[in-house]
């Protein structure tokens, strides 16, 4: 498989905790975000959207979506599983996924954060600080709840093996720490990162490890 | 079961056109987003997240995240599917949903066009027009595109039955219209949508026959 990435995305992040996790390898292209790489009419070809990640198969077929795509991993790789067998602990995962997936990185993502410094001209330490801090501060805490709303955490977001959940939550947080974000009040969260962190798999994806990393 | 709802909010239309397509009867509570009622403490007990919709079964748990609820639906009332079965068919359903749940709909919602005008200064008709605008017509042309690189749409997203792209997909183009944005240059996205309003399933989801329009 090829892995079209870049090594501070959170997406690319994911997915390159997911492969590793389930043992597959794959060729890594690197898409440079800064020197809009993501937008050049090879790249548009295999994904439309214009984002990284997008994982081609040996039939040349390009999957894109982070989340839809770890989930098609876990349907054709099914070992280790990264989502439980029971529906309401599969829900589980895939809310814990979406309140990160959908609620918190999106609103964050370099493009938003380009266009709000960009053609809404709002002063750039301005959106690092008081955009950026303010998504984290309302998602780090509506995620910390609803986990401990749900307890079903043991080391990991669910129990104790890593799922999609986890896969997802290492990159969020690895961000909110990049952009010195506050997150001391969030216990439950920091402690489920720092057990992902002793993982080897999820320490080979880390972005300083990638061989575009800068 | 009794779905937690706001007649506006696209996260819960979704999930009342997937309640519809499977024929599952459902009590209604509406909760308010203008009067802030998603933020009451007894509703936060139910949806730490604040956010609609949930939807609450006959034992009593609380399902967030429409599109993990969707999942959890599918997955416990399998008739008619809302997923297909093959898992790159699955991919992809999940994909065009995720397009639209992560990459446009998080951007446009309320609660980012309320901090956006409020805390941020933004004048609010510039809001509503440059930036919601923006993400609509960049999110549609990446939806669009996505959709005719698979080629695997018939009447509607995949095939010619309604899957939860499909649940998704309708949502998001109301609200675009509600916003008076031009998507003339998406006649694809156009016919999907007009296809799925024949459903009576999402007729009756519809935002304006819902007991809390106004």
């Amino acid at each position: 498989m090829e892995l079209y990435t870049f090594f501070r995305s959170s997406a690319s992040y994911r997915l390159r905790i997911a492969l590793a996790l389930k043992g597959l390898e794959y060729r890594s292209h690197f898409v440079s975000l800064p020197k809009m790489e993501h937008r050049d009419a090879a790249y548009l070809k295999i994904n439309p959207q214009g984002l990284v990640p997008a994982l081609v198969d040996d039939q040349g077929r390009a999957f894109i979506q982070s989340m839809a795509t770890i989930e098609y991993l876990d349907e054709t790789h099914p070992e280790p599983p990264l989502l439980p067998k029971d529906p309401v602990a599969r829900w589980y995962v895939r809310a814990v996924s979406q309140i990160i997936g959908c609620d918190i990185h999106p609103l964050n993502n370099v493009r938003v954060l380009k266009f709000l410094k960009g053609p809404f001209g709002i002063d750039a330490a301005r959106v690092d600080r008081e955009w950026y801090g303010h998504w984290i501060a309302e998602g780090f805490r509506d995620l910390e709840g609803f986990l401990t709303q749900q307890g079903r955490h043991g080391r990991f977001c669910l129990g104790d093996q890593p799922t999609m959940a986890d896969v997802c939550l290492v990159p969020q947080v690895f961000n909110a720490e990049r952009f010195n974000c506050d997150i001391s009040g969030f216990p439950l969260v920091r402690r489920l990162y720092a057990a992902c962190l002793e993982l080897p798999a999820v320490q080979a994806a880390h972005p300083a490890r990638q061989g575009d990393a800068f």
